[in-house]
């Protein structure tokens, strides 16, 4: 399979790069294109190539959706905390340039498996206790609004036959390894990883908020596995909720506790920001993932483990 | 109040017009411009004025939305069966054409109240037996996806102060005046309309199909009650779905039929249609309207009055 990944050089575009050139990935790659605003850094692995490409100048999507590619990974975008400031550049990375990789697509590779990263930031509002396939995405975040704007319109072009579309909702990333990125939900792997690498670090949220969590590796499998489903499995909405585990920041302190002691927790620090607190607090920690389930989907066992799969991948001792 | 519609010589933009120039108009309107791709007719009224404007023309939208703008009713669109047609046309008419009326009011009328027309044909796939505010949108047709797309965006404008946002999604129309549009419910209106004016009328769909309707006297009212209802009463998620009652094609055969007899209703011949039927049957048909009427939105009360409606207001003779 020749394979393309936008935002390639982002912690999740990075991570999808080592799982699908392991040996053992479930997509059997020919090639790999790495793409993001930056040029990616150059890989051993001969059957990658590298661009630095800006998805928003014209025609630049017809440069990395060529006949002969078969997926599309297409993570780019600008995150939640960094659209909630800047709502132009928001929108049009997170929903142009969406747009014109599907019309790249439809016009020269309609066999396309066209993999689009959503989130659960998409939904907030008025939410049930519990969020299924059919939950209205009501977002309150221009994010999640931007998100749930594309999977509107890959839905169409799925539904239409102008490409592939398989689109996942990924929950919160914990932990993520590196510095904090521009998400709200930033800290949700910060107040984990900078103790254990010996930093303070601030949580902006009370103790009580819950999130809904995935692991890195378990992401990374699940988006890779939504690129093997047979074609039309996802049916007449070709979006699904990945499954995740919920657990509260109280839960996430106390896990920490056990993995690492007292000299870990004491390291967190609360306090709080309305802002980061008012939209994480509109998105929802409770799913009823049957349907991904049912698909082949998977889940995290508990967040301790998340802890020990963080320490044993990407601890820097 | 200085208001505008698009859409203005359409057939729902002609009776707004008119209710907004009676003298018991919900909304006191000092100023109303009418624009249409095609220059509306000139009104007798001293208050009303006329512009032949194309909305995906560069800057159009900042050619009607100026400062002294209260109230836009946004009603310009490229109806189901044609978006469904001509794809391209539909998502720069449906959308951007839209959107860059968003962008007009965020930088020139903050405070616009801003009416979008969406759809029920935005809800499609797999649908609950009543559809209720909670319920997700998952079109299975080209110009519900991008009156979603519309809903998504115009929500973010009006929960960022960009505009005030007031989305309501209307219920098919039954009985339409004049002739028959390329909706695909179009079939909706002719069947009643058709006969009572002594034509012969097909219906592509089964008896047994049941539609959601509302008669146009008072999606107009609604329409009209959106533009006067508070600031912010729609609250996190500014999209209401208009009541409407749910009637099968049946149902309407034997309402004209004691309204006008044989005569009428042997006028009607049934002749199947593939894709008006697919996409029409993905449709909902029952609604939980509580948050609605808790409002004050309106519903007709049976198909009965709206054929009588119709033969009053409508029917030349």
């Amino acid at each position: 399979m020749n394979v393309v990944i936008t935002g390639a050089s982002g912690f999740l575009g990075s991570r999808l790069t080592e799982a699908l050139l392991s040996e053992n990935s479930a997509v059997p790659v020919a090639k790999l294109l790495l793409a993001d605003v930056v040029r990616p850094q150059p890989h051993l692995d001969p059957r990658v190539s590298t661009v630095a490409i800006d998805l928003n100048q014209p025609s630049a999507a017809n440069l990395i959706i060529k006949p002969d590619v078969h997926i599309l990974f297409h993570l780019a975008a600008i995150v939640s905390g960094q659209a909630e400031a800047d709502f132009d550049l928001g929108l049009s990375v997170n929903f142009d340039a969406t747009r014109a990789l599907a019309d790249a697509a439809r016009h020269q590779v309609p066999s396309l498996r066209f993999i689009f990263t959503s989130t659960v930031g998409a939904f907030g509002g008025n939410l049930p206790p519990i969020i299924d396939d059919l939950t209205a995405v009501t977002p309150q975040n221009s994010y999640g609004s931007q998100k749930a704007m594309c999977e509107l319109l890959l839905n169409d072009y799925g539904r239409r036959g102008f490409m592939d579309a398989r689109i996942v909702r990924l929950p919160t990333i914990s932990i993520r390894a590196g510095v904090a990125n521009k998400a709200v939900t930033a800290f949700a792997s910060g107040i984990i990883r900078e103790p254990l690498n010996g930093l303070e670090s601030i949580c902006p949220v009370d103790r009580d908020l819950k999130l809904w969590l995935s692991s890195p590796n378990t992401v990374i499998r699940n988006i890779i596995h939504a690129a093997t489903l047979p074609k039309d499995v996802l049916g007449p909405w070709r979006v699904i909720n990945l499954p995740g585990i919920s657990v509260s920041v109280d839960e996430m302190i106390k896990a920490l506790h056990t993995v690492a002691g007292d000299k870990a927790t004491s390291l967190i620090r609360f306090e709080h920001n309305e802002l980061i607190a008012r939209i994480v607090g509109s998105f929802p920690n409770k799913f009823d993932n049957t349907r991904a389930f049912g698909m082949g989907f998977i889940a995290d066992e508990n967040f301790e483990q998340m802890i020990r799969m963080y320490i044993r991948d990407d601890l820097k001792r």
